[in-house]
């Protein structure tokens, strides 16, 4: 087959990026860093950015759009988030180009220098904020519960397809509450939404904790995280919600007055999932034969590929085929017919295993006159010969178990590598021979926590919410601690 | 009322302004000609945006993603393309801010100047035909019918709200074609999508014509366009679609094998409407009380009004009322009920009819016993007491109604509004006393063209579709004519 990709066991990494590659998702542009989204990996964004809008306004949130600029000096207003975001970031300088004097092209106009530079948002907290400066006056004002589906910028030197690009795509929560407790509260909902998300949509377990605070978001209090396992055993975050406390009130001086008629700042939260949630689905659900797409975000559930000789014969397929796909299409169910005819069946079968089709029914001449036709799964790849009767009923409830055998199959791997270990040794075995959670006592420094980074590259995913209390020594200074953290080698 | 409006007859610019400020749609942001569309302005975006986007998949499109950045070289490669661009657009030069020497701030890292400057799309095209050349290799490749959704960025130095921003949100759509006949096929197709989209949806009648070739699209070898009418007598330009030819493929050396195996360059078309059809929508439609939204686009269809004095009679309207909300939900009517006790009936209705809501119902006690409503329509300001029975059946064929009814006026406003002259001095008196659409002869040249704007600040808008051939004179030049185009004066 031309299409045939590396295998996860030979090389994992070339795996990854032949799978994004062959199956049509995306591609690198000819900007360095920067991907074009494919039409096939675009509608598989499309359904995940629908579920998620819908889960947002049903918890009461609503969109809005601002600018792609951030004036320089915006940045600079809360100490930590200048910190975090100044040193990858594009900047326009001009606003102008002009022919070159030379004849050749055209070149920046100097004459058309910006007094200040903006920079293309790497994410919105201060333009945000100063826009809210002018919308909260009374505690009546509040809650804002805004959200933005958007464009973003970090200037990353290395990339990868969908999980580290220059540019790319998600949606930034951004609200302002009148009290610390609801800012907290809409913190862990968001990070609630995220979760059924994964875990619903995506087929995905999650781990949900909240970062050290050498992890947290450059700004934050509190950071709330998602934590999902890839088939190599490297963790990848897929979403964070941010308790932002009162920081970004204070830099962009955002003040109500209360019931009491006093002025207080404003709380404040963001959470945010992006693009990256595709790299995440791929490494965790596909095989060495293409995607494998849960169902309910998959951009076909159900292709259908006739198997003929001659028109004739080809006629009555479409035909049956036709009855097939309006019964489907009647029950919501997005299925495609493909009866191109330069191509054969055979090719089809592998082009569809490698675009992860959940279900691909096939049906041949001699399946007419049985009434039956063959359905394959994508994610087991069992077949079985069905018959036509019933057929939507059929579909329906396979999407379904589809959906629910891969979440139960991640979980089941999830479950095996969560690896407590009470000494180094243990800590770095597991590290390299397992991979996965190594769940271990810490002291609670920055400075163990970056000397296990150093050591080991890996990193403190999250302290589990609702964690288990227990006395123990740190793994490597041994001195005492009261819980186990997760460490992973992550994405 | 605190939220008066400047009437049109007053200044009908600031009328604009107000409006689009006072319904809470957008307001300017902090970054010199960038807007904020604030959540009720997006949620109307959103509604044309998803009846657009379920158009553009119905006539075959599939969406995907293109970046954000161009190389400068990209903008040179088709000639008339970058004269057309270069001169209104933004220029990442530099890719990392360093903290000030000096303390204060951050400043932009001339160590991290990019050695080739990235320009912020004014438009994908030379981005997308890049990536084209590496996706058409056969005559089976084709046609690629390909939308964007996305945010671009043109430096205008003199903006107004919805109409004129540096950055706006648009689609753009960029299809690649074997033959020049079918590339002109996809052309006139999206502007019959667009018609229908801007009439039936907007409620606001469309003249389809060509550009002439001063106003072409920059690089386009025919640029069709669908005009507008708004109260004020000027045009407003509200989509394009250009016949490319064969001049971005040839820019972009993107060709094909035809079926005989032989090497063409590909043919193209490019379609747009941004944000800007939302500053047309206001401004055709809206009165001195404020927006008047057509039912199909409206965030709110219907919006409930109670009207009680104490807690007894609210608890008794609440309950009548979610019966009324849960049938008209059932419908796929979008309802709000503002039974808010911050806010005053009178203030809601002024509230509501500022903000376009195509119905109004209000319901007090006496109605309760007397089982009907008051009905207010937003358009006609008509008031009627209706039955509770039958009132979803009611409130359907009024939105139903509405919408002809708006579409009707605008129509009739239009036809009032094309008027023939066959003298210069009939010509500007026509544009200065009465506007809209001018239909007088021309000779057909650029230098008359632009003589014409000069005295009178009137553009050709176009040369309609299926024009009437007439032996004329140019009211101009005197010299032959055998059609009539349309000038005005133009947003």
């Amino acid at each position: 087959m031309s299409k045939e990709i590396t295998a996860r066991a030979e090389d994992y990494a070339q795996w990854y990026n032949d799978l994004v590659l062959k199956s049509d998702l995306a591609e690198y542009s000819a900007v360095r860093g920067c991907m074009v989204i494919k039409p096939y990996g675009f509608a598989l964004w499309e359904n995940m950015r629908d579920a998620l809008d819908k889960m947002f306004k049903d918890t009461g949130h609503v969109n809005a759009y601002f600018p792609l600029f951030i004036p320089k000096s915006f940045l600079s207003k809360e100490a930590a988030h200048v910190e975090g975001f100044a040193k990858e970031c594009a900047v326009v300088t001009h606003y102008r180009l002009k022919n070159n004097p030379d004849g050749k092209g055209v070149v920046v106009d100097p004459e058309a220098k910006l007094e200040e530079e903006l920079i293309i948002r790497p994410t919105s907290e201060t333009i945000i904020w100063n826009t809210y400066k002018d919308w909260v006056q009374s505690y009546r004002d509040l809650p804002l519960l805004i959200n933005q589906w958007a464009n973003v910028v970090r200037w990353e030197m290395r990339t990868r397809l969908f999980l580290r690009t220059a540019e790319f795509l998600w949606q930034e929560g951004h609200t302002a509450h009148a009290t610390r407790d609801e800012a907290i509260e809409e913190t862990e909902k968001m990070l609630g939404v995220y979760t059924r998300f994964v875990e619903d949509f995506m087929a995905l377990p999650v781990i949900q904790g909240l970062k050290t605070e050498s992890e947290r978001f450059a700004g934050a209090e509190e950071t709330y995280c998602i934590e999902t396992l890839m088939q190599d055993g490297k963790a990848l975050q897929a979403g964070t919600s941010h308790f932002l406390g009162q920081n970004f009130a204070k830099a962009f001086d955002v003040t109500f007055s209360n019931k009491e008629n006093k002025l207080e700042y404003v709380w404040a939260t963001s959470w945010g999932v992006s693009t990256r949630l595709v790299g995440a689905l791929l490494m965790a659900h596909s095989d060495d034969d293409g995607l494998i797409l849960p169902p309910k975000i998959a951009p076909f559930q159900v292709v259908i590929v006739p198997i003929f000789k001659g028109e004739e014969q080809k006629k009555m397929i479409d035909a049956k085929v036709e009855a097939i796909t309006n019964a489907l299409m009647a029950k919501g169910i997005r299925v495609k017919y493909d009866n191109n005819e330069n191509t054969r069946p055979g090719w089809k079968f592998a082009e569809y295993e490698m675009k992860g089709v959940p279900v691909r029914i096939a049906i041949g001449a001699r399946d007419l006159e049985n009434n039956v036709v063959e359905i394959a799964r994508r994610d087991t790849k069992e077949k079985k010969s069905v018959s036509v009767d019933g057929l939507t009923d059929y579909i329906e409830n396979l999407l379904t178990e589809i959906q629910q055998s891969m979440f139960a199959k991640a979980k089941a791997f999830q479950q095996s590598h969560i690896t407590p270990v009470n000494s180094w040794q243990e800590f770095e075995k597991t590290l390299d021979e397992k991979g996965g959670f190594v769940a271990a006592h810490w002291d609670g420094t920055a400075e163990t926590e970056a000397a296990i980074k150093e050591k080991t590259k890996a990193t403190i995913r999250c302290i589990p919410l609702n964690n288990k209390q227990e006395e123990g020594k740190c793994i490597l200074t041994g001195k005492p601690s009261k819980e186990r953290v997760y460490f992973a080698r992550a994405y």
